[in-house]
């Protein structure tokens, strides 16, 4: 089963191919190694100065409108992120200044502001904040508590922060090198407000001391990610021209009069956010590819690693071997590849775009339930990874520490995992809308409830693929693809129908309760849609694959994927009988088979992600232990004879 | 369902509660805090120091020889080290010094070295390594590589690191403070390998440089634990006097001669690693309290914070009040109950020690089953609570991010926790030794199935208890604990029965493979009997509580420990037709149930553990979430007036 490791790479790389080339290139020229043993303010200086050679080589603007200098590729500016899973703060440093704080300026901003700044933002002349959890508002950012009032005598908004609890809270480039913040704020005028809306303010002069009425404090160390300096701003009455505020879908005229081309307060919150979800995106695919770099660390030092003698032989065995050892490993391995294609859907529908309201819910439900699904597969790949490469893997040496502190936060920040899920849910769930309006407060966006009336599965390209693979199926076998899909399918109908079932007994006085006695089948709503969206990716790029034995090769890798996902949640499948028993224990069997035939291929199949080569720093992956085991068995030899 | 606090944390303290309390005592006097932000060198500066004020406490004499200045309380010296969650770097170095080293002394050597050296190591004015993995082998301990050849000239044994794979790996103590090495290698004398032994290395001088031939590097940077300064090191054929040989179970006369009490090499070998486990037991209690301040931290936290409002209030409800919020922290609360007492009982056995050669695989086996579950369930409770704290849990401040990172590597140090499964599945299956003679050499001990013949289900005293609650069980109900313990132990014996099967058609030329094939089986095998002793240990210790709504609650903890661990292994329950379709989903139900039962009562539950009140800094958990919550509170009520 041999396969054309460039033909792989290539449809990997997928339609962002020339800005993963792009970047594979400029980091060639450039050191971005991450920081080794620095203390916290070095660390930040040390990306600080990474940034700037970063900004230098043209990447940070591919996502910019053209009109100021920049690419307009949103897609490739997502896909460049993905390519720093070898320095984390950096990339995080990046996602704040170009991604949130440059995004949200041209999102959020209209052309008054993107003529001021965006060059400036560009370049890094101007470092900014992306100013909106607070301290006691992470998940629940309709309910901010800080105030932005406008004073029609001076024409200024008066940011202010009324209590602790309203402070902007774990706010990147905060602490030490943000010059303006873009502050999300409970806009008031004339005594009325008119929900959360974002003005650009400044917080430090020139010489990087915070401007009058700003106090800033750090959040001192973190668990990773220390060279993104995290800080806490306190705004005391702070004045900003009306101009400040980012006007696109609410503005205050001199006289303090508010207009917005969106009447409910509700429906224009999300808009704007969901103008943000590029944020999301983002980290879903780093965490994609930091899953991917530890993989491909553990794989090689697997695949070179021996312990424990064979018997009968004078060898030892090479850990991969092991049947423990690969599925570790290769299922982790099979749900990366999954995930990549998911994750290329995605970033192809917020490139393009859509001006239909329906399709641009289902992209945020899409962005929210995959960057959950992700970071999730990242934070527990990346630990199986270090626990496969035992005390090895636990050295700073050999990276999988750094991949671990770094991405660990991935799961609660750009929107919490758990929240997020429940949003999926909810957007699946307005058929039952009219039973359950009252439980929008529930981290879930009122708003998509009562405006996404689609069917629950919703018919797109490859939907019709799908479709057809299901229809074409006869075959009642667990390799059969028309089965696999068919059991994800009605899997998601069931939990769905089930759950619709259960919240229409709430009403009014009991939202609360029922809603909350059925929030593990919320989640479980949530999960189950993903995976069937991450599947159907698969199996549309598979039939992209021009290759046959590549094609071939992939097949088996999204068996390994369904047959694990299926296994890991045979509990449902037994439960609601969908498969019996003596199917279930087969499906076990043929994880084993599955992990059997992957192996010989598994250090190419993580190779063809051709992560840039600059981040694969680690002697375990690298050739030492492979150099280790030649000489211990040169000198065995020796003394044998 | 009020609960005597004191009467539980009495039941908790268990048989060495004047240990935990001197502990407590000792703590309050010196400050033992972690470091916060230092480089690698001033933190392992700032640990030493931590660990001359811990010497001076007496509480490091615990373990030694009432001869040698110590208490003679083996079972006190490991309940001592799971008193120090708070600082794990310093446990960890308290764990080398005393424990391995000293430990490793007192089994391994005679009075000649307990008169010369156990007062200095107590007090630490020796500070020591103990030098037993390599680069090449670390699960393999039984093929290191280095050489230990008498030389009978000069009487003395030269010490040798034939290669790079041989070299001394992941050393503590090595990089910075020990003095001298306790070094295992392969004994050499008269041309004959006589197995892995231990002799005493001196490795730094006085003043601290490496002595002739001794070349130490470091390990550098960890994921954790940067307070341990863990080395390398490589022996240049150095030499070391023939009384240097830690002898009690093997010794050279000046011709080199060699002599044992043991005959066979192998049972040599594990006989001196069985004296070791201390080591091993004093991780899983560690890893036990590392897992109760994680969740005490989330849980006060949780019990705190308000997010999202409630339909129909003003209010912003509890996160503990979520059922997924409960549902991530309390059957986590309910394990750590559960193995809380398993430990207890796995200290006392140690403690009492035993002349019969069966009940000290027995203990072995114990140790390295309770030892892979507890660092297992360290890992995902720790990482859970991170997750359950949102950002606020991945600051420095709030104490889970050192907890993660430092306790990460439990679960692969003091054995790999995937080796250890498969020795204690290999101590069950002796039943079926002659059928697999041939695969001692697969991580697992052979020695072990050549002389543990017991039957698979031991009688202890606990056992006769349960066995008496199985038989007055006469409902079949989930809640009802006959039904509960006849679930565990009949997983147990069925999993057992089926391997054995399956490893019966292993022959010499098929071994490898068979073994393998059936590896995912062996591994649940040792994860379902350790379940089983975990909850037999939690039944015993219900018991024993003396009051009676103590014992309510905590027969309703003990039922979700129950009830959670069938549901995540549903899988095989239904698979096995152990419980149908509609049972397991009775079970989710139940869960459910239990979580919002137990919620009133989780802070107060973790609370009776009662760490020393030192290692509870974090802000989120000591009142500055309530305080903030309050001040929204009341400034809301002023905009409301």
């Amino acid at each position: 089963m041999a396969f054309e490791a460039g033909e792989l790479t290539t449809l990997l790389d997928g339609r962002w191919a020339h800005v993963r080339d792009q970047v594979r290139e400029a980091l060639e020229g450039i050191d971005l190694a991450p920081a080794d043993d620095l203390d916290t303010e070095s660390h930040r200086a040390h990306t600080l100065e990474q940034l700037r050679q970063l900004a230098k080589t043209g990447v940070p603007a591919l996502g910019f409108p053209t009109a100021h200098g920049g690419s307009g590729d949103t897609g490739g500016s997502v896909v460049s992120l993905e390519m720093l899973p070898g320095n984390l703060s950096l990339m995080v440093k990046s996602g704040v200044q170009w991604g949130l704080f440059g995004g949200a300026v041209v999102a959020l901003g209209t052309e008054r502001h993107h003529e001021r700044y965006l060059r400036d933002i560009i370049s890094l002349e101007l470092p900014g904040c992306f100013a909106m959890t607070e301290t006691g508002h992470g998940s629940d950012v309709q309910n901010l508590r800080t105030t932005a009032t406008y004073d029609p005598e001076s024409q200024e908004f008066v940011v202010h922060t009324p209590h602790e609890a309203a402070r902007k809270e774990y706010i990147g480039n905060a602490a030490r090198d943000g010059r303006m913040a873009v502050v999300f704020a409970q806009l008031i005028t004339g005594g009325e407000s008119h929900g959360v809306h974002a003005l650009l303010v400044p917080i430090r002069d020139q010489d990087g001391d915070p401007l009058p009425g700003v106090e800033i404090t750090d959040c001192g160390r973190k668990a990773g990610l220390n060279g993104v300096d995290n800080g806490r701003i306190v705004f005391d009455q702070v004045r900003v021209p009306r101009e400040a505020l980012l006007n696109r879908y609410g503005d205050v005229a001199p006289d303090g009069t508010y207009s917005s081309p969106i009447a409910s307060k509700g429906k224009r919150f999300f808009t704007m956010l969901g103008t943000l979800i590029r944020g999301r995106v983002s980290v879903a695919g780093t965490a994609g590819s930091a899953a991917k770099l530890a993989l491909e660390i553990a794989l090689r030092y697997g695949d070179a690693r021996r312990q424990f003698g064979r018997p009968g032989t004078e060898d030892e065995v090479v850990v991969l071997d092991y049947l423990a050892h690969q599925r570790k490993l290769l299922p982790a391995l099979a749900k990366s590849f999954a995930l990549h294609f998911a994750q290329e859907e995605l970033v192809s529908s917020l490139h393009d775009g859509s001006d239909d309201e329906r399709a641009q819910r289902e992209l945020e439900s899409r962005a929210a339930g995959l960057k959950a699904i992700t970071t999730w597969h990242a934070t527990s790949t990346i630990q199986t990874c270090r626990e496969a490469c035992g005390g090895a893997g636990y050295l700073a040496e050999n990276q999988l520490a750094q991949l671990k502190a770094d991405t660990d936060v991935f799961t609660t920040f750009e929107g919490d995992n758990t929240v997020l899920l429940q949003l999926v849910a909810k957007g699946l769930l307005t058929n039952y809308k009219d039973q359950f309006d009252d439980l929008g407060t529930l981290g879930m966006a009122k708003f998509l409830a009562d405006q996404f009336v689609g069917s629950v599965i919703e018919r797109t390209a490859t939907r019709s693929l799908v479709q057809r693979i299901i229809d074409a199926s006869g075959k009642d076998d667990i390799l059969d693809r028309g089965w696999q899909l068919k059991m994800f399918d009605d899997r998601e109908r069931h939990v769905l129908d089930g759950l619709g079932r259960r919240l229409r007994k709430s009403n009014r006085s009991n939202a609360f309760e029922v809603f909350n006695s059925a929030q593990d089948h919320v989640l479980r709503a949530g999960r189950v849609h993903v995976d069937r969206l991450v599947l159907e990716a698969f199996v549309a790029a598979i039939e992209r694959c021009r290759d046959r034995r590549t094609a071939a090769l992939l097949n088996k890798v999204c068996d390994l994927y369904v047959l694990s996902t299926i296994e890991e949640d045979r509990g449902w499948f037994l439960e609601h009988e969908r498969i019996s028993p003596r199917r279930s224990k087969a499906i076990i069997e043929a994880v084993n088979g599955l992990c059997a035939q992957l192996r010989p291929h598994a250090v190419d199949l993580v190779a063809a992600f051709n992560l840039p080569r600059q981040w694969l720093t680690a002697p375990i992956a690298t050739g030492a232990e492979a150099d280790r085991q030649q000489a211990q068995q040169a000198h065995d030899r020796t003394l044998r004879s």
